[in-house]
């Protein structure tokens, strides 16, 4: 195992698309950068695409990450739906496939089990860890976007990153000392 | 509009992608390449997608095509299938993308409608019709794997490669001279 790797976290929609990245060093992560790209403003479904293939090549470009983590949902209201979400998942691995960078998929239950200890958790509850994780001074108005980063630090919890037997302490340990920051 | 360009057509799915590839000289088609990649045989979802945008970008690199045309399904029985497909469509995509290969899908019936006239018409019809506009010796034992080429032939069609009063006589001509071959 390298003692040190880049992971880049993303969660591909279709109104929007979270993005993060953070450095493992050792058994510790660090918080590199937390963006999303607004992709509700447009109404051509492949321009869409197109926008969300570019910005993940140009982040691999740009950070070198080793590994990729995808937040993909698996279940969704109806078969068009799920075929655009298919399609922005499509584009997003086909950017690590097309330079050779791992991708691992995650649900997004398993995203919040791995963050909070619970795979029901709220967004809130997962945006707060992640503060409380990394040491984020603060966190953006819209919460969609953390859920790129989320995928990034449940990815480092699944890949070995930390003793197993500490996977899930930290959200009840953020609980005892911050019982008025839970939403 | 250049006098002269290739037309990439794929089908991406799930079991099988069919794909071909079609030169277009003034306004006349020549056949250039017809095929399959067999996705059957593989269980790994990823190893699908992987395999689907290698196997795409191989093609454009081989053949440099001006455009792609991709047979894109809107409809399917649930929610988990039309994911698989939206992926395997959107790596197919991002292929197109990653080499600035101008991308445009088209509906099963609209394909149909193109080459036979009718978009209902069945695979074996328009198997057959592409057998006769492209001069093909035999077909594939598969027909799956001709939907690659259809779409590349409705790309023509719908790209003003022929004279739009002559777009839909194809099928009806082809008919009236073989009358014995209609399944």
């Amino acid at each position: 195992m390298n003692s040190e790797k880049i992971i880049l976290g993303v969660d591909p929609g279709t109104t929007i698309m979270g993005f993060g990245l953070i450095k493992v060093v050792g058994q510790k992560m660090q918080f590199m950068q937390l963006n999303e790209l607004q992709l509700h403003k447009y109404d051509d479904h492949y321009l869409k695409l197109k926008l969300i293939f570019e910005r993940t090549i140009e982040l691999i470009d740009t950070y070198h990450p080793d590994e990729m983590a995808i937040e993909a949902p698996f279940f969704g209201k109806n078969v068009q739906s799920m075929l655009k979400l298919g399609r922005a998942q499509g584009v997003a691995m086909a950017a690590g496939l097309s330079r050779q960078v791992p991708v691992t998929e995650y649900s997004p239950r398993k995203i919040k089990l791995a963050i909070t200890g619970n795979g029901n958790s709220s967004k809130e509850q997962v945006a707060k860890m992640l503060q409380s994780l990394l040491a984020l001074k603060s966190l953006p108005k819209n919460l969609d976007s953390t859920d790129g980063l989320a995928a990034a630090v449940c990815h480092f919890y699944n890949s070995g990153g930390i003793q197993s037997d500490k996977k899930y302490s930290g959200w009840s340990a953020f609980v005892k000392k911050n019982p008025d920051k839970i939403g």
